[in-house]
């Protein structure tokens, strides 16, 4: 049956091993989905290719692009742009085919209004499953550190909510196998195969 | 971090092979939920087991506690009650364990009212995958022939749309495979977790 294919998002907080997570996921066998190639305004690195590494494009481009609304979502860094092109995304899922996004928070925010039914897969530290621990379990830290600690999970676990799916990095392998039974398990979901019955049906 | 369990139910049109997937997911590793023993009201079989096999009672017992609402769900079937008793399913799912329903589609339904929050999964046939090249395929079957097998189609497509997931029961291990991932997957759904971390802060 012809599925359009899903819009995956793995994001989070900054340090917590998103791009480990995601080469090693790509590097995994049975990994049957598209890593979206970002495009950037950052001048190429030697060893670097066009369409492989990233797309590299004029900041004139570039915000041309941003101008027709023909990024996905994007970012400035340290004076350059980095952003995912909405084009090659919509292509692949036509074909039937997975895009994984492995994206900054601001980005997915952002990924999250223009597709809502995307799986949006938060990549969790694990200092904040062992949140408690971790904020006042040694005890001899004074309170502006404790302070400090809580409203740094605070914004994590604020950040968490426009997620669909919350995944602990304790171990990068675990951390894999349970993307990769998310991705599996929302091909079976209802609201996205009903559809494709209904259809078949109607055409009867 | 203390999660409170997962109801997770299993059902699909008659003769799909619930209780044959059931088995095989109950024989696996890994398998770490509760199967929920059913009350029936028919007499006890030879080699039968009082709170293995079924809870066994009176019709007057049976009746009582549909009075008092303590049943999950319940039917009737060639003059005898079936049903899930609500208790033991709450104890189990309170001390943090998931419990695995197998049952009729009216069962799920009224579980559904109850606990909409479980994980409700449907086993398709492997012909309502194939819908089309099973109804007019052939072409040599007259109109009635056709009428009824999409008739029996759209009924099938009409349950499912009550449940979260659709899994298709082509191959056993596959459909065990995939039951097994998508409860693994629910338990790292953020509206399923998020409670706990906010319920840590709140308690520093």
């Amino acid at each position: 049956m012809s599925e359009r294919g899903l819009l995956i998002v793995l994001s989070g907080p900054s340090g917590v091993g998103k791009g480990t997570v995601r080469k090693a996921i790509f590097d995994s066998e049975e990994n049957d989905f598209q890593y979206s190639i970002s495009m950037t305004t950052r001048k190429m690195r030697e060893g670097e290719v066009e369409g492989v590494d990233y797309y590299f494009r004029t900041k004139e481009e570039f915000e041309a692009m941003i101008e027709a609304g023909e990024m996905l979502e994007y970012a400035q860094y340290v004076g350059n742009y980095y952003g995912t092109p909405l084009s090659y995304v919509n292509q692949t899922l036509d074909k039937g085919k997975d895009v994984f996004l492995e994206i900054e928070v601001q980005g997915a925010e952002q990924v999250k209004e223009q597709v809502p039914d995307g799986v949006f897969i938060f990549l969790t530290p694990p200092d904040l499953a062992e949140l408690k621990s971790r904020i006042v379990g040694r005890g001899t830290d004074d309170h502006e550190v404790i302070e400090e600690r809580m409203r740094v999970a605070r914004e994590e676990i604020e950040m968490m909510a426009l997620y669909d799916y919350a995944v602990v990095n304790d171990e990068v392998p675990l951390a894999v196998k349970r993307i990769k039974e998310i991705i599996a398990s929302e091909h079976f979901r209802v609201d996205r195969v009903i559809g494709n019955y209904i259809k078949m049906l109607k055409e009867m």
